[in-house]
């Protein structure tokens, strides 16, 4: 089994074989993660982190997989304090911030940011997100999260629900669900549905997928819950956000006793009641903790000896 | 002698012996905090740092107090720049955080915060400050301070002065010295003196103390002077701010030549001159670089291999 | 050869031997911070830093130099999150930052802060900008630069190019050319010419040196072209700026086919057109990476073991 990225882009371009290289070197890293194994393989290298967006989850867990690896980090986690303040475009700050380290991972507002950078600097780079488009390392771990809790990825039946329109997240999700021909459902009001790019592209692929406008209908024989934050200033008039928004949000009752599998990509505001948080099923912090071990497979599947 | 506390919230959590057992294991530290010696004791272990309030030296020393120990820091010392800004709450980024680290450090504004993070986290909490709350080892680094410079914490007399009413640092560590029997005079405008509450358990505990409200009398028989900054905002008439910020400003001619020792949690404004730093009585820079061996000696003693 | 400065303020304190030596151990420095080998001697040592004025290149490679080097950093790269919100001058800040610390590294509007401070704490410190001040680490990382790409320092001819009178790193610069007698060219409109003082020293020293309004006369007979930013904040009249802007602004066709080396101490804003990365000519991304070796020779040389 082999990795062949240099860069870490978009989940389309990883190959079914390079999805399950990074979901089985995850496995292995996670004693590491957990700190109950020491790890000195990336000593003396640095990761150069470009967060022109703010972040606490992505950032953070790059920098502890880093750590954890034996390496260490430099970088900005917003543009204050930045020659970006000076006028400094992008480009010359990755030019110069590739030339400090030994990989590069960047966030930006701007589609297409990390793959124009990726293009131009001699280090590997990691896309963190940038703007609408893809979040691949969100993508590896939402799904390292499903195979370590189901204990596999076949046979799966999914939900997204929320935001399905401008989540990023759930662009990305989708096309790795689709190489693992997991069944999906798309909860959303119509104005947030699913693009219509993304629908074609699944039923070319000849994906198993219905949409929906109701959560709460028919949720036993759903295996995952992938629940997203809907964003109040997506909508003109904030009437229809608040009519919207009790449709969207998950109650204990909803789920308590069954074997649904709730996960979040965080941050959330009010789409998860907080007494859900002390069910079994509540899987959303661990996910955030499986981003750990996910970028540290990563970071030293891209990262030169 | 052992040490029995999972998470350090407060001072009063803490018995005598585990206040000795900090101190003892601090003067260990010394030299690893002078950088005499090298430590690798906590390799590969991350601590999590949530500043939530500005702060200089107490991020900054438990900082250089993980890295002394060969441990690494991962964090976030301002709101900007994390998911605060999307509205994520404190009990959520907690649990991130939690996922990635060995222990997590917290400042915040919210009295109580450390505690009701302690009791939902799975590792060790270390409280920096909760609003009007506690600030548990600064007031472990003061009594360091003391026990440094005097030889032992036994008959000592200490005047506590400044703005008693709402300065949390002084609050910690009345308890802490009345454990130690330590006579204490609290000098303070009338409008800034103890809370009666804690004069009341002060009274319950059988401690010496008296109040005043003028800085210059009888300095002669004092030990340690404790001067805290006096905050302009807490007066309603800024004359009266005026009125008293000159009676509680410290000159050299106030202290040269006696053997009291100044302590200072800083920052100062301008209750301490300059040219009394020159004094060998000046001992607040001194008490900043105590703050290192002794938050080293908290997070060994909190931190599991 | 030996190096006997203990902190770096301005490269005006050093010595031709000084400046040797630096840009010699920079030199074997070069495969540590190229990631090809790694480095342990700074282990258990703490840089601090202390960046009142925003940065990127300066702070971060100093973080890597100290980084490659084995040792770890604490500090912050602005004011916003630290104790000067709260009020705290910089020689309270730095006393505490120095205690906690094996060196420190400052940057500050206020000319001669780090010659201050330096005088008043018990570490090395370096001066990485001062207001209109020095910035010697820029000038070492400049001059090594020129000696890596031309292999010597000898009979070179150099035009520096743009702001000269407010660009403080020319100011550092010219002394140093100076120093190995290399020969200069200032080209600047009128109003932003190298200050009298300078031309006065430079005349003293016997240097070669000429004045030019115009760039793009002669630039045959140059080694060097080191171009700055004009910042438009210095016209009173922003006709004027756009006047003298166009005829600063350097494009491919200018320098395509000579042996020039084009340098630039970055941020660029639009002086150098971006077709012009792609020439031999243009080093200053090359530049850049040079201030790792040059920063990770100056902070081997001023801590102590």
């Amino acid at each position: 089994m082999s990795f062949n990225l240099e860069n870490i882009i978009s989940i389309r371009d990883f190959s079914k074989n390079d999805v399950e290289y990074i979901l089985k070197k995850a496995e292995k890293m996670e004693p590491i993660a957990r700190s109950e194994k020491v790890c000195h393989e990336k000593d003396g290298k640095l990761l150069g982190v470009m967060f022109y967006e703010p972040s606490t989850r992505t950032r953070l867990s790059f920098e502890t997989a880093m750590k954890r690896l034996g390496g260490d980090v430099i970088g900005f986690g917003q543009k204050q304090g930045t020659s970006v303040q000076k006028g400094e475009v992008l480009y010359d700050t990755a030019q110069i911030i590739a030339q400090y380290t030994d990989a590069l991972v960047i966030r930006h507002d701007m589609e297409g940011a990390a793959r124009f950078i990726a293009d131009n600097v001699d280090v590997p780079v990691i896309n963190a997100g940038d703007g609408a488009g893809q979040h691949p390392s969100q993508t590896l771990l939402d799904l390292y999260t499903i195979k370590r809790t189901r204990g596999n990825l076949n046979n799966l039946k999914i939900a997204l629900v929320g935001d399905l329109k401008y989540g990023r997240t759930v662009h990305s999700l989708v096309y790795a669900l689709a190489m693992f021909n997991i069944e999906m459902i798309f909860i959303a009001p119509e104005e947030l549905q699913m693009p219509s790019e993304i629908i074609n592209d699944l039923t070319k692929m000849n994906c198993k997928f219905t949409q929906k406008s109701t959560l709460l209908d028919n949720l036993d024989d759903i295996d995952v819950l992938y629940m997203t934050r809907i964003q109040k200033e997506r909508f003109p008039d904030p009437k229809e956000y608040l009519k919207v928004k009790g449709q969207y949000t998950l109650k204990k009752s909803n789920i308590e006793g069954t074997d649904i599998i709730l996960m979040h990509p965080l941050p959330r505001v009010d789409e998860i009641d907080f007494d859900v948080d002390s069910l079994d099923n509540a899987m959303y912090f661990k996910q955030a903790f499986y981003g750990v071990p996910v970028r540290m497979a990563i970071l030293d599947s891209v990262i030169k000896k």
